[in-house]
Parts: structure tokens; C-alpha cells; sequence
């Protein structure tokens, strides 16, 4: 069952560590583990939708190889990602006696792994962590590379932690039970990295997409490996974003769309769906500078439209987007930095950018009001 | 002013930093942090105790270095190292709208110089912070090292990380403001590092008695210097506390001195004379078990004493702490390690003690009950 295996590194010196990809690895996720944890106990990190699916088969393989487990159910939701839930996973781990050998399993997406990482990061001031994404967006972005946290009221992953995992294993099976809606959400970071980095895979993701919305095995192991190796490039280059690194292309429609979810309170749309909003922002936005050639939104828009993908966003008045992305980590000396493309395939993080610009690229691709 | 600065490396690669301490220091605060600090936004995190005393102060003068500044003043006491505090600390950050490239100061104790540290590693998910110590016990000791962190209601530091400042700025002239129950609180942590590390350094505090009491600058800046050279040199072989590390005997007297705060609710007692009343059970428990000379309670006992530090703890029934102790961070496969003596001036990490020795260690420093 393992044949079709892959595995990718993510390469960061002594934090340095595998992403695991295939059909059937939840089944060996016991053995996996063993030689990698220094301890025996495991808090499995879950929420109330992905609980009921996988947990029972997780509790038995970790228990099988030795280990204890314990497991620790989230509600499902973006609006859950703070500080009260956060502090039921530690109550839970201080409870159970959980000691600095311990590690933390996140199985779930992308909210259970932020949290799961942060938690993990925090807990006796750090201990391991270990990320089993089972949604499409979790398994190609939010699980490898680090970046945990949780959100404040004012803004989206303002407080975390940027702490590696001990491994990334990504069992392509979960992807069978993913609501539709979010397979879709997840496509919108596949689609990013077509945008920024790679324009093979852009054309790749046009040409196969009948293919890949019936979850063929095969162009969705395809899309999940290259997503991951592109990122896992990335990280190794830039592990903690710096000011001139690569890191912060992957924010590509992210300073935009995290202005959406942060006016729609996180419950309207799905992170992945706020993206695609934000891709086409900020394809505009370079359109409009001239900094990318004509046609690059057409194009963009398309691809995202024909993945069943929103492409447009609420219609709160453009003042209220622009003071929610003032208040971004991606503000320097008070002036906000993009990430812009210059074509399908290739992206810069630009400052200085003028403000008309931005708000025009905003109200292009606002919902007509009723 | 500045002839008689002494600076100090704790060194640990990309993130050394300098441990500048003399008489004068905050004078020229703005001057020295310029060429340090990448931004220009500096939040002064202090507490309504020690704000009224040097916050105009510290303000004007980064001011005058071309700062913009950001007063976060909290209550004072180790009861409000919590999260809601924390989360003030984050509102006010975020309300100013301050950035990656801003810096925390902890301009205060122990307690404001550990939510400080934590506040700064997790906002943004890490931005950067300068530790300016004002009492004894966190110039000598927590403003060195990064441990950074808050409490949990069910025991102390159990949530935090490890993060280093970019600097560690110590003004001895501060100390002539400290409440004398503050200095002898702090005089614990030092005597600490003669108790594990150097015996000639506790026969010079044994000798200089008098003079120390007296506040005198010369042997008070002596003795700053030698404990934050010994922190500096432990941290620096060993940054995280890993397990076989050097780190861990920084804990002598803290897993039992931890129990009795947190059985006393972090009010009735300072942490350095919680940790006074640990060090004589650790002793206790090395001499029962014979790990060292017959006489090292003795000893140990009568130079607390001497420095006016208690010597027993509050007599609430032995399985509480035994109970609180379970709870500790050094708990490892579920028995508890701990931090013994040798000799005066040598110490050990040691799991499998007995439990009847670590009850006896215990009950032998109870007060007697009214």
C-alpha cells in the first residue's frame, strides 16, 4: 500500500524534517512515529467534524506501537482559533500530566494545526509536534513550514510562533471524505503556487482540471507533491520570513484576503475561498501598475471561476478593507508591502505602492450591492 | 559615569546578546539601543510599581534617540502574570498598530520581564525585545537566558518559550529604589549560584555580609556580575534546558520552591524566597540521602538566615506539595527529577529519588502548624 509513497525534506538545518505524502499512511502512522519521538505520550489534537472520521484508527495504531494517547477535541471553525480553546488544550495536557518528551498530533486542517503548532510551541515552552493534515488546504500549505498561532479579535494569526513540526505526514485517503467546498478552498492555495512560482504547474492546473475535480488519485498526488516541494524550497530558503526573503510571495492574496475574513468574522467564507478573492486583488493591482502583462487577471479569474471559486468579495464599504489591512503584519514603517505578480508564475513583495491603486484593485472586484 | 561598565556575552550564535551592567546605564538607554534595534517603535512594558519611578525617564531619553514610544503599564504582582494580562499587552500593541520590526522593553522585575519576553515572542509570531531589569532578582537572574513566559492556575511558567532579547541592560542605581524585602528576595537567586556552581563566590557572600546589606556598590556590582556570568555561561552551553544539559541545576530549590507558590497563591511570598525555602529542602534531601556533606543544610540554612530569607514553608499538609510538584515541568516518564548538591558549590540533576526522602525533605522546613 505504501508503494506510492513520497517523501520530500523540509531543510532547515537541526529543525530539518520530512514531509511523508500517499494512499494509506494513517495505517503505518504508529511505526512512523516510533523511532522519531523521544517520549510515549501523544495528545491527538482534533476537532468534532474530523474526530468522528479518523480518531478511533489513530488512538488504536499509536496505541498498538506503545504509545498513550490522549485525545483532545476542538469545535470545528475558524471562530474557534483563539485564546479560550487554546487554553483547553493545555488545561487538558496539564491535566493528563503531559511532560516536555511529550508530542502533540494535529489531525485536522489548517485551524487544528495552527493551533495544534502553537499549543505545542507554548506548552512547558515547547514541545514536539506533529502535523497529519486532512484537509486539501492543510496538506498542500498551513501544515509544512511552521507558522502556528491563533487569532485575536482584531486581525487573523496576529499571536503565534513560527516552530517546525518533527514530521508532515500527509495520508492522500482523508481527502475521499472533504467536503467539496473545502477540496475547492484547498485548490485556491494549489493555484497560488502556480501564480507565483511556477507556470508550468498554472497550465498544468488548466489543463487537468477536469481530472482533478473527480479527486483522480493521480493529478492529486501530482498537485499535493509539487505544492509542498514548492513551499518546502521556500521555507528552507526563509524560515522566519525575513525582511528581503522569499518567504513572504507565499502571502500572495493574503494581505487582502485576510482583510476579508477579518470583516466577514471568519464565518462566511473559508480561508481558501478569501485567497482566491485576494489573488485576483492583487493580480489587479498589479495590472493596474503595469508591473505584470494585460490579460494576467483574465486569466487568473478564470482558472479560479472554473474551480468553483469566489472571485469577488463582499460588499462592506472599501474603507473598512483598507484599515483591516492596515492593521496586517505585513505593515512596515507604516506603509503596507504586497506581494505583486509580474506574470503567471513569478511574484515580488513590493512597499511603497500607492493607496488609489489599492483601493481601486479592491473595488474592481467588489460584490455589486443589493 | 560609564567608567565602571562591565559587559557580559551570552553567547548562542545568531542570537548572543550583551549584558551591559554599571551605575548610569538608563542615561544613555536611547544611544546604546540605536544601532541595535532595526525599527523605530519601542513598547515599554512596565508596571504600576516601577513606571512612576523611571518610565518618564527611559521615554524621553529613547525619544531624544529618534524612538517613538508606547507606555503598556500593568499591576504589580506575580498573580497578574496571566493571560488576560497578556492579551492587554497585545491590545495595545495592535491599537498603535505596531510592527515586525518594533521592540518590546521590560522595564521592570521578574514578572514584567517574562510576559514581556513571552509578549514579544509571540506577537507577529516574534518581534524583537531589551530586558532593562530594575530589582535584584531579575537582573541577577530571569532578564538572562530567555525563558520567557506566563502561569497557568495550576502552576507557575507552564506556558511560555524559550526567546532570547537583543540586550540586557542592567542600571544598578536602580536597586537604591528596591523595597529591602525585594533585595533579600533577589540575594536568594545569587546565593543560588554559589550553592550550585562556586564555592568561593558563597564563602565572598558569607564574608561580605555586611557590606552587601548595606547596599555598598562595590560588592553589589560584584556579585551582579559574577551571577550573570555564571547564568551567561551555563545558558550558552545550554539554551533550551535539554535533558543531559547544564541548564537544569539553574532549578535547584525551584521544583519545591514552584509547590509552595503555587500552593500560596503567588501573594504571601516572593519567588526568591519561595526558591530560599526550596534550596534548604533540596539541601535537606541531598544530605538525607548522602549525596553530599553532612553539614550542607547547616550551612546553607544559616546563610539564608543570615541575608533575612525564610527557611521554612507554610504549613499546609506535605501531599500538596507533593501534589504541585507532580504538576512541574521537570516531571519526566511521570517520576519527578530534581536538582541536588554534591557539595556546597557543585550540584546534580537526579531522577528515581525516593519519594519518602523528598515527603521527609519537606516536612523537616514546615512550619509548625498554629
Amino acid at each position: 500500500m505504501k508503494q506510492d509513497q513520497q517523501t520530500l525534506t523540509v531543510a532547515l538545518g537541526s529543525r530539518s524534517y520530512t514531509i511523508a505524502i500517499g494512499s494509506g499512511l494513517l495505517e503505518t502512522l504508529g511505526t512512523t512515529l516510533q523511532p522519531l519521538l523521544p517520549g510515549r505520550q501523544v495528545a491527538i489534537v482534533s476537532n468534532s467534524t474530523v474526530a468522528p472520521l479518523y480518531l478511533d484508527r489513530v488512538e488504536k495504531n499509536l496505541q498498538d506501537s506503545g504509545f498513550t494517547t490522549l485525545p483532545i477535541i476542538l469545535p470545528d471553525g475558524e471562530i474557534y482559533k483563539d485564546w479560550t480553546h487554546l487554553q483547553t488544550i493545555f488545561d487538558q495536557l496539564i491535566a493528563a500530566r503531559y511532560e516536555r518528551k511529550a508530542t502533540l498530533l494535529a489531525l485536522g486542517g489548517g485551524v487544528v494545526g495552527d493551533m495544534t503548532g502553537y499549543a505545542a510551541a507554548s506548552f512547558l515552552r515547547g514541545v514536539n509536534y506533529v502535523q497529519v493534515p486532512t484537509t486539501l488546504l492543510a496538506q498542500v500549505d498551513s501544515s509544512v513550514g511552521g507558522k502556528t498561532g491563533i487569532n485575536h479579535p482584531l486581525g487573523k494569526n496576529l499571536i503565534g510562533a513560527f516552530y517546525q513540526p518533527k514530521l508532515v505526514l500527509i495520508d492522500t485517503d482523508t481527502l475521499a471524505t472533504l467536503p467539496e467546498r473545502q477540496q475547492r478552498a484547498g485548490l485556491a492555495e494549489v493555484i497560488k503556487y502556480g501564480l507565483l512560482w511556477d507556470s508550468d504547474f498554472f497550465a498544468y492546473l488548466e489543463a487537468q482540471r477536469p481530472a482533478i475535480l473527480r479527486l483522480e488519485q493521480e493529478p492529486l498526488n501530482q498537485l499535493i507533491q509539487r505544492s509542498c516541494a514548492i513551499k518546502a524550497a521556500i521555507v528552507g530558503n526563509d524560515e522566519r520570513e525575513a525582511e528581503q526573503g522569499q518567504r513572504a510571495l507565499l502571502n500572495l492574496g493574503h494581505t487582502f484576503g485576510h482583510a476579508i475574513e477579518t470583516l466577514t468574522g471568519y464565518e462566511q467564507l473559508l480561508h481558501g475561498e478569501a485567497v482566491a478573492i485576494g489573488m485576483v486583488m492583487a493580480a489587479e493591482l498589479s495590472e493596474q501598475l503595469q508591473l505584470c502583462p494585460v490579460g494576467t487577471v483574465a486569466r487568473t479569474r478564470q482558472l479560479l471561476l472554473a474551480y468553483g471559486l469566489p472571485v469577488s468579495a463582499p460588499a462592506f464599504p472599501v474603507e473598512h478593507y483598507l484599515e483591516a489591512m492596515a492593521r496586517d503584519k505585513k505593515v512596515q514603517d507604516g506603509t503596507l508591502r504586497l506581494v505583486i505578480l509580474t506574470r503567471i508564475g513569478s511574484a515580488e513583495l513590493r512597499g511603497g505602492l500607492p493607496m488609489e491603486a489599492i483601493r481601486q484593485a479592491i473595488v474592481c472586484h467588489l460584490q455589486p450591492q443589493d
